[in-house]
């Protein structure tokens, strides 16, 4: 599918072109308005134990829906979709390190595997763009910034990480609008967990993300941090389970879920 | 404990009472400031599944906290507290039937009891007061009125239930405003789910709830409807354990958690 002409796409067709191997890279920018997930596939014996953790810690990992046990099909926020197929990117780790990535699991799954699809950072660039906010990442186009910060995450069973976060700069007198805009949306991490200070965060040079591209911050710009669902991948792999499978980076899961939906007033 | 003296107690010495044997009576109007939970225990087999139909059905079912096996303290709500003991009064059910109440759950705990603890109404109740919305069934010294209503929860493994709500009288013109303050406790049912038709509910004579008290409905108010808590009990039951444990009605387990760190914004 050639990008220019195409990424106004409705959601169920973006997913179709995965499928059908016609489109293997980053979604940033598919089917706007409409929410991206990621994704962790772990076998049913993590399953409780990985729930909780995301229970524990939902700015970094809200979920957005849990399949049953060999389940393909997210009923509820994508029906009809088959997330063995549908994404179009996956990595796969073994015992928690990269193993491969392809674009379609449909030969590793099987009955015992859960997938967990999260909220992604996605949904509220587009409310904080209609806000007149301006996103940094998407007016440079790059990958948004993110680092592992000195935080731990509370954690469950097997299952710990370090909290990851994403930044952005924003005009200082647009803060307290950032705020209030991205709090609506706590299934796609919500609120910021911290405004200003990097190095409160054990962050020692912001211009050496840990994940993600380096962009320009302004003088008369604050970084704004907000919770990163590349925590939820960390976290998994912290198990070193035999298998893991996740989207691969920038390569979400495109949801049927409206993100104005996700909105909780 | 007299209740006219000490109802003002802090949740650390309201547990104390319980643990020593010295109060066995509903929680409703202890302790306030904190917020109380229902609780149900069961066996780890069922955690997972619990866990999904909780997560798949947060109005109802919004999760406080939920201990690892075996485990008794929880650590995140109620540091220092013993969920075995610190409860005025237990409903014990076997394969889904009620078979007795005690008051602790000492003898009958095991290492592989998951406990789940639930945000309740009463959280929001005292934000209503609070703002001038008035709460009928505090001010006619009765339980909520609840009813099961005709909608069905989304299911996870073996859970099911039918949506359990409670009924407010809100003077029509303070609907709006009970609205926006219970929108902001989603960890406690948040917004209404329904307003003002009992019948599109399948409710039929709100005179006759199924638990709880009818209260009176004046004049110029507006029945409003919220997701309740007891929708988590009947939905462990659904599955018919050989063993499950939780709060007897009313008599909540009251947590560290001042109501006002649950409003999302």
């Amino acid at each position: 599918m050639a990008r220019a002409k195409e990424w106004r796409l409705r959601p169920a067709a973006v997913r179709q072109h995965c499928r059908q191997g016609n489109w293997d890279q980053p979604t940033s920018g598919l089917a706007p308005g409409f929410a991206q997930a990621n994704m962790v596939i772990l076998d049913r014996r993590y399953a409780f134990d990985f729930l909780l953790f995301c229970q524990r810690n939902p700015k970094p990992c809200p979920i957005l829906e849990v399949l049953e046990p060999g389940q393909k099909e997210p009923r509820r926020t994508a029906p009809g979709a088959d997330i063995t197929r549908d994404l179009p990117r996956y990595r796969i780790w073994t015992k928690g390190k990269p193993d491969r990535e392809v674009t379609d699991i449909q030969a590793c799954f099987n009955a015992d595997l859960v997938a967990f699809l999260l909220g992604c950072s996605f949904s509220f660039e587009e409310a904080l763009l209609q806000a007149g906010v301006p996103v940094r990442n998407i007016e440079e186009h790059k990958n948004v910034s993110m680092y592992t910060t000195n935080r731990a995450c509370d954690p469950a069973g097997p299952f710990s990480s370090r909290l990851v976060v994403t930044m952005r700069p924003i005009p200082d007198p647009l803060v307290p609008r950032a705020v209030q805009i991205t709090s609506r949306y706590a299934s796609v991490h919500g609120a910021p967990v911290h405004i200003g200070h990097p190095r409160v965060l054990g962050i020692k040079n912001l211009d050496r993300p840990d994940f993600g591209d380096p962009v320009t911050l302004k003088k008369g710009e604050t970084p704004v941090f907000w919770a990163c669902g590349v925590t939820s991948t960390l976290a998994a792999l912290s198990a070193k389970p035999e298998l893991c499978i996740t989207h691969a980076p920038g390569h979400m899961f495109i949801t049927d879920v409206p993100n104005e939906t996700l909105a909780v007033i």
